[in-house]
């Protein structure tokens, strides 16, 4: 017995027709240095038509890619529809990381072409010349393209070749299995790896954003994606808000405090997304100068790292905007699980699973595993590394790289943690920054988000460093409150009632800046390097 | 270049594995002639266990197809679980049709066992001589399975046979395009013709219904489906509800106002989906006994035919309950379109949106065309057959039957209607109910729209009979509330300033019941025919 459905493919074609057409009136408003740009989601889709005349008209034929080197803005976003809607696929470049590694990762992918905001023009000038694929750089915005001639490829302005083409394009039929869009994944370790988005997956994944476990974006909303688009295609917001019918405010390269709490003022996003920095950020503005309403944000989304209980609790209590973890990685498009505790859970216990990574949303399955691959039981207690699978989790890197990374069929994220019977997820750390002390694991996630909490503690990292006795011992990286004059001994004091003792580190430093990656986590490498090459004044507490 | 992405399938089985284990804790409660009995999620799937163990042991295999003859509890919820999750399909087989039509959707689809609940056994027992290849009934629930007997088939006490068999059962990998579920069209005309929905239809629908822009179930709801799962699986409520991790109310056969508003006090549930004529029904017995708080609910989805709109306004102002508008068919699984106005859309334009059938929820396509099949505008003035796709809209009927209804790849839905530039769509009528007026057409469902709103009516039809001058008049059949003395004279002044002038019938008549389809809806055919045949009373009312 054959099913008589439709076989409707789930396409990035799909959500541009549904956008354009029956939500043709909502907009995307795009900050700019002195105010905010405007178009609605049916110019949007005129716009993603000419763009797509152009780059057929330069060549881009197949499943050619297209790259980004760009900020969040109507440009971006037009790229996010014409490129894969036309068969091609979307390769957002990180601009945060280093000229080596973007080198590689354009190299790898084989793009054709690169869309580049001007404002990152001289950023990108100097790797041009390495980019062998690379035949055309198509410039967004206004000033001098001279530095992007030196690359030796052709240079178009945007909004010059847009201008000459027809808003209407041929949309073709595509199959959902292909691939519309590539992001490399920014490990500290090893070289960047690429991971293919299908069609299909970007297409469920804004589903499963749009549901009510998700973020639950719907047309009654206004979404302001502070992660970059260059980021795990902005947590799939832009998909999703265009798929809803959702109003879009995108902030450019303005991501200061400052410049959010203007935009969430002024244009009064109901949802967002940011790393839970930028919502630091804005909780100590507030501190600073309260007379601000940021109160239209019904849901923050978090995550990127571990979200502070801290954090979550001032902006509820404070400011009535409740936050909640997203946990995810560029190989799970990246949503895959979100804390929601179930209704009628106890105020302690309310919070307490507020500060998990959450349950999978439904597609997503979790499990942990020893290292000998065992699965282990969903009870609270068992610590292992944490697999995944899902229709938006990927199976393989890129060129079949780093295939260990696969566990038949699973994804193994590389995180550490345990999972309660109701599928929540404590991830206690990277497997990599695993504190291993006398045999036993420490947790450096967990004593970061204890310190975070103290009121003169602005940052806090910790890491394993050599230790004769123990193989390993938990060092404490601090960044005080400016005028603070808090000490390793009241902070361990602080810690004692807190965690078990033998977590208690001896070893703490005071610096101005904790050392992070390109993209803003903290390089826990570099501050085990500083450490070894005695670059730290660490002093040492015990009792 | 290849996607990356995990080939994961979109299964029931995924559901099943979802609900029974993140969400194992959350509950059914389903209603007893006394009261309720409950289970969980987790005790939930090892009966779907035990359930596919004895259809295995019973010679179940492949797709064959395991009907059922229930009600909305617990037993049905568990065939929807266990009888695709194993590879076998749900026919759900419609209590409410005749006895010739049973017979005839039992025979066709192939059905080899029933699952029939005891307060059934005598409608079903007469029939079952006649369906050749059901092997095996499975009683749910006490009683004389006796009359079952006489239509030599095995007869098996489903308590008895699962209670003997294990609670895990190795549920096998599927095909996400494999068959999971069939219903029949209880169309007025014709034989029934059979929609068989994939695992990936049912999945992409459930999603679909989580969607905010759907009916945004999350795992803080509770959800009581009252359209009962015979009918286009409940709107896809169970599985959505099983999705999302949200707790369900069943009322099985209690469908009265009185128990259904026993429920929502006792239960609490915050979402639920019925037909109008249900809560038109709970409308009248609040206004008589107003004592009962059914404000739990923040969402009623109604469908299956139009909601008027006095009826919306009277939940919301009097009762604090949001009615929304839902539109599809068995052919549409069935959620396409749902009514939410955009934000910021003034009040009496928020009230013209909510009357419409809505914007179609994104992966649902719709357009409407003229008879030569051209597409027409969506201007919110052209009139055409509304023809929809999407991935769980149906692409033929099982056995390729009546093919007339697919136009290259859209179904045509048999409705007439016309869209507006935003997507909200507005049914005037059945495509075979239309009045054709004078070379114009009436619109019967305005008309009993606006004929509802009056006081002293508590139904309304109005359908096409023949005029000599104009071809076709409407006919209004009007139920006049008790003791009530309103005249066709006082109703067509009612209508006056409402409609058009010449869409004001001048026959009408009073009767004390409208004749209605096997599923509830009007029979609009019996009206005419009986109208044919004189057996109306007919006033005729001209300025």
């Amino acid at each position: 017995m054959h099913s008589t459905m439709q076989n409707y493919p789930l396409t990035i074609t799909a959500i541009l027709r549904h956008a354009t057409s029956v939500h043709r009136a909502r907009r995307v408003t795009a900050a700019t240095e002195g105010g905010y740009r405007q178009c609605s989601y049916r110019e949007l889709g005129q716009q993603a038509a000419q763009l797509a005349n152009v780059l057929r008209r330069i060549g881009i034929t197949g499943d050619q890619r297209v790259a980004t080197f760009m900020w969040n803005n109507i440009e971006h976003l037009t790229t996010y529809l014409a490129v894969p809607a036309m068969g091609a696929v979307l390769h957002t470049l990180n601009i945060r990381l280093f000229a080596d590694q973007i080198a590689y990762i354009a190299n790898e992918a084989g793009d054709a072409v690169i869309v580049v905001d001007m404002s990152l023009a001289a950023l990108l000038a100097p790797i041009l010349p390495r980019l062998d694929s690379v035949h055309t750089v198509i410039a967004v915005g206004d000033g001098d393209t001279a530095p992007l001639e030196h690359g030796r490829k052709t240079v178009l302005r945007y909004a010059d070749v847009l201008a000459r083409e027809s808003t209407e394009f041929s949309w073709p039929d595509l199959d959902e299995y292909s691939a519309a869009a590539m992001c490399y994944t920014s490990g500290t370790t090893g070289n960047p790896k690429g991971v293919v988005y299908s069609h299909r997956s970007s297409f469920l994944h804004a589903m499963a954003v749009c549901t009510s476990n998700g973020i639950g974006i719907g047309s009654t909303d206004c979404v302001l994606p502070v992660v970059p688009m260059f980021h795990a295609n902005a947590w799939g917001l832009p998909y999703a808000a265009l798929m809803a019918g959702a109003d879009l405010v995108l902030p450019d390269r303005h991501l200061d405090a400052r410049s959010l709490i203007g935009m969430i003022e002024k244009l009064r996003p109901t949802v967002a997304g940011a790393v839970p920095t930028i919502w630091n950020d804005v909780m100590h503005y507030l501190e600073k100068d309260p007379a601000h309403d940021i109160s239209s944000l019904r849901l923050v989304a978090c995550g990127g790292s571990a979200v502070p209980m801290s954090l979550m609790r001032t902006f509820e209590e404070k400011y009535g905007v409740q936050i909640r973890q997203l946990w995810g990685m560029t190989e799970t498009s990246p949503m895959a699980t979100m804390a929601w505790p179930p209704p009628g859970t106890p105020d302690h216990q309310h919070w307490a699973l507020r500060a998990t990574q959450g349950q999978p949303v439904c597609g997503v399955e979790a499990r942990i595993v020893d290292d000998d691959g065992t699965v282990l039981p969903n009870d609270g207690k068992a610590v292992g590394e944490l697999e995944v699978r899902g229709p938006w989790i990927a199976g393989s890197y890129y060129l079949g790289r780093d295939e260990s990374k696969f566990d038949s069929g699973w994804l193994r994220t590389g995180d550490v943690g345990r999972i309660d019977p109701q599928g929540f997820i404590t991830l206690t750390d990277r497997a990599k920054d695993v504190i291993k002390s006398g045999g036993e694991w420490i947790s450096s996630v967990e004593l970061e988000n204890v310190l975070i909490a103290h009121p003169d503690v602005i940052e806090a990292a910790v890491v394993g460093v050599p230790d004769e006795r123990w193989q390993e011992r938990p060092l404490a990286v601090i960044v005080a409150r400016e005028g603070s004059s808090v000490s390793a001994e009241q902070l361990r004091a602080f810690l004692a009632d807190k965690v078990v003792r033998w977590w208690l580190p001896e070893r703490w430093t005071f610096v101005d800046a904790i050392p992070r990656t390109s993209v803003g986590k903290f390089d826990k490498k570099a501050i085990r390097a500083r450490y070894a090459q005695n670059d730290y004044a660490v002093s040492e507490v015990r009792d």
